[in-house]
């Protein structure tokens, strides 16, 4: 049963790794060959994205005029996806098929995340004049992925990033949530809130999005730059005045004028996310001869309550006592919360796990796993954790009380003592998690 | 759709009531017309099944001898039933078609719960009395509801309710849970661990058991006083040394004393418990057109995460995001718990049931509501709580914030002020609670 959990790990990870995902979003997209294009990549998995676009390119489209254009990631994250790949991008430029219309290198930024910081302007205003720079003869490849928020943004003229913080800050501490926030943040932006899209205008752009929001709100996702916001300016002066936020009358101006309504010019493509993180479980699931079912897909509750409810699912599929057929995996994906209560070492997937250990106490062929699709869990090099019918004997053996090691949300160390941690590394995606429980 | 929930309700009550279950138990039963039957009620549903059973005797075993015994049950249980009941009971006695061959009356008894007290001793010592008389020509019909550890108890000789109250006050002080304490407290005791049905023997038993107990593990229900314990002597000798609880020499030569190994005389009917309850969840729901689907019977983790665990299921499958397909009811059985952080009003159902309100907001047909069984919810009037897509629009029309609402669990102000407090009254039955999602 072990094995059945590692090919569904394998299988998902793969299916869900940015350069298939972004190669298969091009090869269904129409080219017109009278029009230059143009990649523009950002967020966490930029690097990946442009690099599988570049491929794309020079594999299939050899008489696409092509023009690289920029990538703008966190910091670390260009040399993190190792010097070869740059490599592999500057060959390609060079000895690809496609290098006699190539006609300027990949120019690339890295800035802050979470926090934008100064490369932050620096990088989007030259995405910025090379978006005012388009006509009607081209087109932008846009590469979206989580983590765009920060590491994408130009306040408008007399705003500054402090200012934004400040807001932020005023609104966090009012109790706002972060929808919310976002709300207000978007307004004081140059391109997020699908003003990108008008400056990208006449220009057509085709958006290839890898989600790391449940629901795959297109104006959630890297607080949606070519997407029209979901939020009306009633809505933003609402928050404002719930929460008595201070604030400029500038930046009052800015937050009551509209965000542009209907964007025209973008169309959309989600290759990646926790939706087909689940379907690619479900999959595999069916392919090794398990019934597949998908109970949800927008998670988000606390870790170890998911961990005891997805346990008795479990248990109660084992006797037959529910709706579920046996064999079968049951798939939950989204992104479960920890209220830290303890000092212990761990992550959400590693807590969910662990917590569905008691449900399932000796029942044989039942396992539940749960990991973090970008291969890291918490502040541990562990990508989520694993329990079997065996793991609460295994633990009494090792004299670790689970009540104990929960309450002190230690789960990192009471799973790797049971041999229950899953290590992946850092796979280079960043979909969301999934949780599965098989039932034999 | 607030008439299908209502339907709903209306129909798992009725089909988990003690009347119609215990009917349906008894017309099963082969009846042996040379025995003498005699009927013993323990627990807090044991007037309501005693009435019953005495019912289906005067109505359908005309020709049956039937000695009416014993009714155990909680303060106040009794007249609680009203007085109308006693009247039934004793007009059945008198005027039944049954007369003839019932030779006493009830001898009915109120007891302490959740603690044992004197009017216990005395009642369970006129049952063990009454037990150790029957012979081969006898046949018990032992009805046992949720209640019974507390209310069927005479320790062993020389053990003092007081004693046991001091080994569990030790064992909870050391951390030891109630599946542990229970091992040792039943060690202990004259009537529990299937003790009661060595007193009985040679009469056979017939237990008719309506299940307040997730997994409906029958040595678990009122303490098993006619199921084999589980549990060995190795396991009980375990816990005092794991605790290191302080015990007399007597206590602990009880304690290391095996219990009754193979119980013989006794055939055992679940009639009530949450799997029926949840099963008639579904079959109403299938009657009504919706493709029911069992989650879990044994659901016990945190309330107010049950309910957005719940509240995503349903918002997944109202946008087709899950294996769920529309229009459908998704159901769960359990008992959850409130870890109690505010000061506010409320239950563990109507706390489920607010917390699905946030996943849902805003989405056409979608309705989740919690309740338990026995129609009480917490120290409040409401057997738990309804919300729809609406609910959240409601509360803020009535300037209620429900994440303050439910930080003071105060979930019975907030459904109260919106129309979606369940109401049913007691019900006079009690196999735990049931969460549903309806889908439509």
């Amino acid at each position: 049963m072990l094995e059945t959990a590692q090919k569904i790990i394998d299988f998902v990870i793969a299916e869900n790794m940015p350069q298939s995902a972004v190669k298969k979003a091009l090869s269904d997209y129409h080219f017109d060959k009278s029009k230059t294009y143009h990649i523009m990549a950002i967020g966490k998995a930029a690097w990946t994205m442009a690099i599988a676009a570049v491929d794309f390119f020079c594999e299939n489209l050899q008489d696409i005029s092509l023009k690289i254009a920029v990538v703008v990631t966190k910091h670390g994250h260009t040399s993190a996806v190792a010097d070869a790949d740059w490599e592999q991008l500057q060959n390609a430029l060079k000895n690809g098929k496609n290098p006699p219309k190539i006609h300027q290198k990949v120019h690339h930024f890295e800035a802050g995340h979470p926090i934008s910081d100064d490369q932050t302007i620096i990088a989007t205003e030259y995405c910025i004049n090379l978006a005012e720079n388009l006509t009607e003869n081209d087109e932008l490849i846009f590469l979206l992925s989580g983590g765009g928020s920060a590491l994408f943004e130009k306040p408008l003229p007399g705003v500054s990033l402090a200012d934004i913080q400040d807001i932020s800050a005023q609104l966090l501490a009012s109790g706002a949530n972060i929808v919310e926030i976002n709300v207000i943040r978007k307004r004081l932006s140059s391109v997020k809130a699908g003003r990108f899209a008008q400056l990208v205008a006449p220009a057509k752009i085709f958006a290839i999005v890898l989600s790391d929001v449940l629901g795959d709100r297109l104006d959630s996702i890297a607080s949606g730059p070519t997407a029209a916001d979901t939020a009306t300016t009633e809505q933003a002066l609402y928050i404002l005045d719930k929460y008595g936020i201070k604030i400029k009358p500038q930046h009052l101006a800015y937050i009551s004028q509209a965000t542009p309504a209907n964007i025209t010019n973008v169309q959309t493509s989600i290759v990646g996310s926790v939706n087909t993180l689940c379907k690619a479980a479900a999959e595999i699931s069916q392919k090794m001869g398990y019934t597949p079912y998908i109970l949800t897909t927008s998670l988000d509750c606390e870790a170890a309550e998911a961990g005891r409810f997805l346990g008795k699912i479990a248990s109660d599929t084992h006797f037959s006592r529910n709706s579920f057929v046996k064999p079968c995996v049951i798939i939950a994906g989204g992104e479960t919360v920890v209220t830290i209560k303890g000092n212990g070492k761990g992550g959400r997937n590693q807590e969910l796990a662990l917590s569905a250990a008691k449900p399932i106490e000796n029942l044989p062929n039942t396992l539940i796993f749960s990991l973090g699709s970008d291969g890291t869990d918490g502040p541990t090099d562990a990508a989520g954790g694993i329990v079997t019918g065996e793991t609460i004997a295994k633990l009494a053996a090792a004299n670790l009380n689970i009540d104990k090691i929960l309450a002190n949300n230690d789960s990192y160390t009471a799973l790797k003592e049971v041999n229950g941690l899953i290590v992946t590394n850092p796979t280079g995606t960043n979909v969301n998690d999934l949780s599965v429980a098989i039932c034999g």
